[in-house]
């Protein structure tokens, strides 16, 4: 999923008859620092975001999932209005380091933080 | 979804079966602002969109949704015909921003605007 | 779907069994002015396509419903030779422009040219 | 699949039901040389992993499969927390290479290394 | 499909159940000219490749036919060992040209080359 802006609306009376009565709500996805990145995208709506609103939104079939058993056409679907994220400060990697070239027998794990 | 305008069509005698009687229209996609984004790219059409319109189409196997039952090998289809569009103008986000660095209790709600 | 030139075939003898006796090209995708865009890719056939000849191609797993009932593990598959394709030259948008600022009652349809 | 370090998580109490109770987590993709490449993106989790912890995370509907028979409307998701990845070094290819314009008969194999 | 080649893998104990006992491989995507293209990923493997190989990839849920009837979650899988491919030199498109302009009736098919 990804983070995104609500930040407009379409309206379209000519449409595939499952999409009736769906809002179609214009997204702009958000970095995890809040800033807008790639393109704007045209996404149903399944859980009543308005303008403004930040949300997460899914891509692929699984955007038509919330509206089952209708076979709603749609590839991008807002799931959630988000309350709030954290993100850690930008540091050095904890997890493992790939480890390059003289391909040992592997046993050390390396302990990626909790 | 995507807006896009339609641009073209295609012509092809030879081609799967399922494709027989769908019309292929060659689409230029749009950003939010109605300027050109990205690849075009060939699309089936559901709805009888002709070129010069602005549409939104659906990616992935939702775009052979409308032709149901009938299996059309496709991975991107016109659902709808747009009337017109609204977005934001340009503003501070009003949602909610990350929060880094020390990790307390997530309590605060950020309300974001309705 | 996209435009694309056959520019080669691939040989693998070691491969998934329902790949068996499936032609393997090698694609590079087309722009709708018929240069070049993107990365080279590998795709199954299902319309008898030759090295030079433009076809369109679709993705993801619709690729293999030429060929069902075998779930071939396929993402991309040539579905159509083209004959020709048209394209209208660049021009300024005659479908609707996106609306901004002051939220207003959704009222005048903007006819886009059939 | 893709590397990923988990750099975060998401909060949000309005959303699709099926996303109850399953955390959503922030990931940076990584390179196989460890270091971040792309857009952050929010997946779901279901092995448990923390913030700080190296991953691979699938996309797509796949990112639903652990949670079944819950539709889980997600396109990616957590599936495996990494010990430790090897890479070889950069190196000349020591596979077959292209072989371009006489099309002569196809005989000789190329053995890879295995 | 595309074309890689195998440079590494990965291990991970916490893992998806059903991911267990399925070698997990780094791979680097390949142009058909044989020089790296792109991110490197992490595909489940079908075939038997080792590091050093070429071969082609699958992505999206194909990535888990070989493994029927369990539910991989994976999306991206090697499905064929490359023994070796056949680019055609760059050269001047033979096949179709968009017509652009006046939109008479269709009728002079371009034969593209065999």
């Amino acid at each position: 999923m990804q983070l995104a802006r609500v930040i407009g609306d379409v309206v379209a009376t000519v449409k595939d008859q499952h999409l009736s009565g769906i809002k179609l709500m214009v997204l702009q996805p958000l970095t995890s620092d809040g800033s807008a990145t790639g393109r704007t995208l045209v996404a149903v709506d399944a859980v009543g975001a308005g303008v403004g609103e930040t949300v997460f939104f899914v891509r692929g079939k699984e955007a038509s999932f919330p509206f089952h058993p209708t076979e709603v056409p749609a590839d991008a679907g807002i799931v959630g209005i988000v309350d709030h994220w954290d993100v850690e400060p930008e540091r050095p990697a904890k997890g493992p380091e790939p480890r390059t070239g003289n391909r040992e027998p592997k046993a050390m794990r390396q302990e990626p933080k909790a």
